[in-house]
């Protein structure tokens, strides 16, 4: 059974189809790693690939990816919706199959130690990588963005964690760390009032006293004229999807509202679905290791 | 994307420990097959193998087992409360991963042609694999045991697939076919009333008009002291899990019984436990390919 790791670098160029794909391209130069997925925002002028591969294969694609990116984007230059410090802005790293969160810890430490090394971008570790608890939000360690980087970095509460207290001219700063898969899920109501949307939100994500590993809040779907809970759950294992979607259920009922769907954006890992299969079919003693019959062909 | 295919062939040997390992050994042996799991039964002497790998290498792994099987086991000396006619007693071949059910039937017809031809054990076909319907359930192909078939080749109606219209004098007869995964789900009941389970049982499953694709009866747990509605589903992907256990969650009420637990027993593919997640989780546009991250990594 190999050990496997997953990789979610973000790169500040979302409009430039050959940059994108000279990316790609590099991400596929990398033996023992394969590039599952990269999608382009143009308004967000942002790319995210995800990756997948041996531990190995993955600091060596991190890194290349990063020295690719820094000589190919000019944060000088950039414009987009979207929050970034640096050319290539984050890269988490992800235990997906017999890994630890610790050697993903240890893989960011390396790639953000031979990032600032080789090319000189300053690194900040945030999640479970960081070296302090200010420095675990990615959104804290970004504020203030490229332009605000070069006076933050000055400050010894932001000294980064590799690298010089300066940027890198052109390709900024860089996040590097360890988390767990994110579930991006929300869940639509049959309702069009966003206001009750939001108090759903509020009472069900951690940071106002619900679920500890839920992030979310209220959105208005233009198309379909209905209001939505928009959701990161960033610990599936600890809270689980069906136990959001059982509290969103309940709150809802306060105000007379039905979920009248959800949606799971992008990947999630098969664990976080066959939970929600083992819960609602009331599975006693179920061993998603050795019942589940794909987890013995990986 | 490799091709890939299971094997789950049973063997009328549940008692010798040395027969069951050697089987093991021999089944381990063949590139390009992984052996999942191997089980014996004492009280019903038989033993179930599972074992996933290349459509080649499973063709040449059942060859083998079938001929350990026949060299190890004499059927004359067997006895068991499982019903069985031959050493190998049956060989399904499931489609798994890039597979069509058309493409396991080729393979089982192949197997079991070279069996009959090299080893001289007449070979009937079942399941998707049958030559008519009298054939398609292994029940009755199995009908009269090892004791009864060779009479019971003699008949048209039995005339073997493969080879001679009589027994292999030790070995006896094989069932080989191709067929859908089976999951093997029981649903716990508030009561100990088995004929309560026995009518919820009759209700769900296809052969009194419930569901096409369940198999079912009432058992009573008597440790427990509980009643049990004991299932096979035999296309999950037609009648569904959650269905089953919403119909009989349903049909319980008619006798104030509640659902306690459930029970999976074995192994189930990922997308039997998905699709549930999907149903109650009610996510929109689901791609079970596309979304679960471990579908990219087989």
């Amino acid at each position: 059974m190999p050990k496997l790791v997953d990789c979610i670098p973000n790169f500040s160029e979302g409009r430039d189809q050959k940059v994108v794909e000279a990316l790609a391209d590099c991400a596929r130069s990398v033996p023992g790693v394969s590039l599952l997925d990269y999608s382009m925002d143009a308004s967000h002028n942002r790319s995210v690939f995800t990756l997948v591969g041996s531990p190995e294969g993955m600091e060596e694609a991190a890194f290349l990816l990063c020295k690719k990116a820094s000589e190919l984007i000019d944060m000088t230059k950039h414009t987009g919706e979207h929050p970034r410090m640096g050319a290539t802005d984050v890269i988490p790293f992800v235990p997906v199959k017999d890994m630890t969160m610790d050697e993903c810890v240890e893989i960011s430490k390396r790639v953000g130690e031979r990032i600032a090394k080789e090319l000189n971008i300053p690194v900040i570790l945030y999640e479970a990588s960081a070296s302090s608890s200010d420095r675990s939000n990615l959104a804290a360690v970004r504020k203030g963005q490229f332009e605000g980087m070069p006076e933050k970095l000055t400050k010894a509460k932001w000294k980064p964690d590799f690298g010089e207290c300066k940027i890198h001219p052109t390709a900024g700063v860089v996040a590097v760390g360890a988390r767990m898969p994110l579930v991006a899920f929300n869940v639509n109501l049959s309702t069009s009032d966003v206001a009750i949307a939001d108090k759903i939100a509020k009472k069900v994500r951690g940071s106002s006293g619900g679920l500890q590993f839920v992030k979310g809040m209220g959105v208005y779907l233009e198309e379909r004229k209905i209001a939505q809970v928009s959701m990161n759950l960033v610990n599936y294992e600890k809270t689980s999807i069906y136990t959001v979607f059982e509290l969103i259920k309940a709150e809802a009922k306060r105000w007379g509202v039905n979920i009248i769907g959800s949606e799971l954006i992008g990947l999630a890992p098969s664990k976080a679905l066959i939970d929600c299969a083992e819960y609602y079919l009331q599975i006693e003693d179920f061993d998603f290791n050795k019942q589940v019959l794909e987890n013995h062909l990986l």
